[in-house]
């Protein structure tokens, strides 16, 4: 089949084996595939994100010196079932996927794997009680929004609301724009959210944002601030061991991932501040403890969704509660994979590439 | 009056002017007063104490060119009233204090302050309405560690426990032995705790712990897994983007203060650890997010305690409910500060050293 290959630290189109489904697999066909900012980073950062792996579990998540076909959120369509499957859904059927695979000893990731190849490539194989038929009608563009959006949901879930806060996203990229719409079906608000790109800003909006900052004209915490004051009349919060509180909780959403950015939260946010950490940063990360210790702020971090979420995500999508059209704004072939990775650096060309390995 | 003053750096015996109290202030003759690691950190890591309080609130906690007189873990008794003050309390009685003023522009410190001496001193000047009586037959010894009790009572207060959390206590200075005394209060367990210190280990017990772990001899995270560990015929978690949770939920109680120790935690937590931050780091610290993000942990920076808890803390030693006897382990004059600085360095010889200024 043809794919998109992680080979050498570089992305190359390229020919490979069709996978083989074996027991309780379906071999499936991908349909779509969207690039995932989390794809850029491991490219970048393929050796530590391996090193990572091998001190939390005692094995490498991958093998750089082999080929690894990334792609985590993608639509397929249901060609042939291996051995030990129930084969109730017909083939040509439309199926979206948590992208993770049953083994014998657990679990283990499709995309971040040199044994079970991703959404950039032609073919896959998928683990059969996994999958979820797209639902009649639902374009496979649309559907491929799923896992992103699923991240929103879940990064929402994960923040224990409460009903009172206001929320602020940091950085409206795909990851941003996913909490922004889970944020706006919590129906809580007013949704603050920051980007210095004015693209990102206005797909904000269009996801739900009530107030957008760009950073480059002042501080996002200090435009939260104003808009998060509680009223003239209301009694401030007062701990007896820091300043006056003069706001609603604040829960702020840190949708970057690069380093640095925690800190400048820690920095801008006030006492009491929770935040959810979405973005998924591959480096190392510098802190002053002294700001969260003294503003007794919590630190959430969050990662991926559970199958419920998946399932919700698209079924939002489904029945129109969600509007994901506005963030595709390219489609490629595999051969259009490698330049799409430069593109998307560019937050005002592009927000949500989608791979077509059938192209 | 007779201080041990924080100058040029240093802690050095010397004379200051009485304080004089001021509108709801009470002038009082300090009685005993524990030396805080917090102090020790103050005093070596004071410009960027200060730096990180400019940043924070705009002003300096207080003028390293001035006089700041240490010491918030203070027993008093009343010796004469200022203007606008209910004298309630007759000169003589003992009382403790959260170790704050009201001030016409909200509340400042005591202790890091160069407008209000701490406990290092012969005389302070305190709110009226912030005092509380020593109840009747408790000793003053005891009394005095009602902040450091308190101090642990609010982390676990912060911990949001549900019932079924096996803790685990990184560090058993001070804080850490308050953070065991006050989780056993809440009859959770069994409660790991870890020191390199054998003699901090055996003060660990005597306030609670049920299990100690010598880090040098093991990891303490392996440990806490071995006594945490699900029963055998128990349903394992199996969080469905990560590996399985064999184990209890983790509460780990960072009790040392200093940098990596965090990272030390995120590498040895497992999947889902809720961490509470009660040390106090004062320099910047260094973290791997994607720890923090792969296990989804939830880090809990604390500090302090309401006026409540405070309250609260003082009744748990009066009634006998915690006996914090065993972490008394000196006593100095103004003279002797400087020298039980340095010896608080070893954790064989001291735990806490309280301050008698009339000595």
């Amino acid at each position: 089949m043809r794919a998109a290959i992680f080979r050498d630290g570089d992305i190359v189109a390229g020919e490979l084996a069709d996978p083989v489904p074996t027991d309780g697999q379906v071999l499936v066909k991908t349909l779509a595939c969207g690039i995932c900012g989390s794809d850029l980073h491991a490219a970048k950062h393929a050796h530590h994100m391996v090193d990572v792996s091998v001190r939390m579990t005692g094995k490498p998540r991958f093998d750089l010196k082999r080929d690894v076909v990334f792609g985590h959120e993608f639509v397929c369509e249901v060609i042939d079932y291996g051995p030990r499957t129930t084969k109730a859904l017909k083939p040509g059927t439309r199926v979206c996927s948590i992208p993770v695979m049953r083994v014998p000893d657990g679990i283990t990731g499709v995309g971040y794997s040199n044994d079970f190849p991703g959404g950039y490539g032609e073919r896959m194989v998928l683990t059969e009680s996994f999958l979820i038929p797209v639902p009649n009608g639902l374009s496979t563009d649309l559907a491929a929004l799923t896992e992103p959006l699923a991240v929103g949901v879940h990064a929402v879930e994960m923040a224990r609301i409460t009903g009172d806060e206001v929320p602020l996203v940091i950085g409206c990229g795909p990851v941003g724009l996913a909490v922004i719409a889970a944020l706006k079906l919590k129906k809580i608000g007013p949704i603050v959210a920051a980007d210095y790109s004015p693209t990102r800003r206005e797909l904000a909006r269009k996801m739900g944002a009530d107030i957008v900052v760009d950073p480059a004209e002042g501080s996002a915490h200090t435009a939260w601030a104003r808009h998060a004051a509680l009223p003239a009349d209301a009694k401030p919060v007062a701990p007896i061991m820091g300043s006056q509180v003069l706001t609603k909780p604040a829960l702020v959403f840190e949708c970057v991932g690069v380093p640095g950015v925690l800190q400048q939260i820690f920095e801008g946010v006030p006492r009491g501040a929770r935040i959810v950490v979405v973005g998924v940063c591959m480096e190392p990360d510098r802190t002053e403890p002294m700001f969260g210790i003294s503003k007794e702020l919590n630190v959430q971090y969050v990662l991926g969704y559970t199958p419920e979420e998946f399932a919700r995500s698209l079924r939002l999508i489904a029945e129109g509660q969600v509007d994901v059209a506005p963030l595709i704004t390219g489609k490629v072939g595999v051969d259009g994979v490698r330049n799409a990775f430069a593109e998307l650096g560019n937050p005002e060309r592009h927000t949500k590439v989608l791979v077509e390995p059938w192209r």
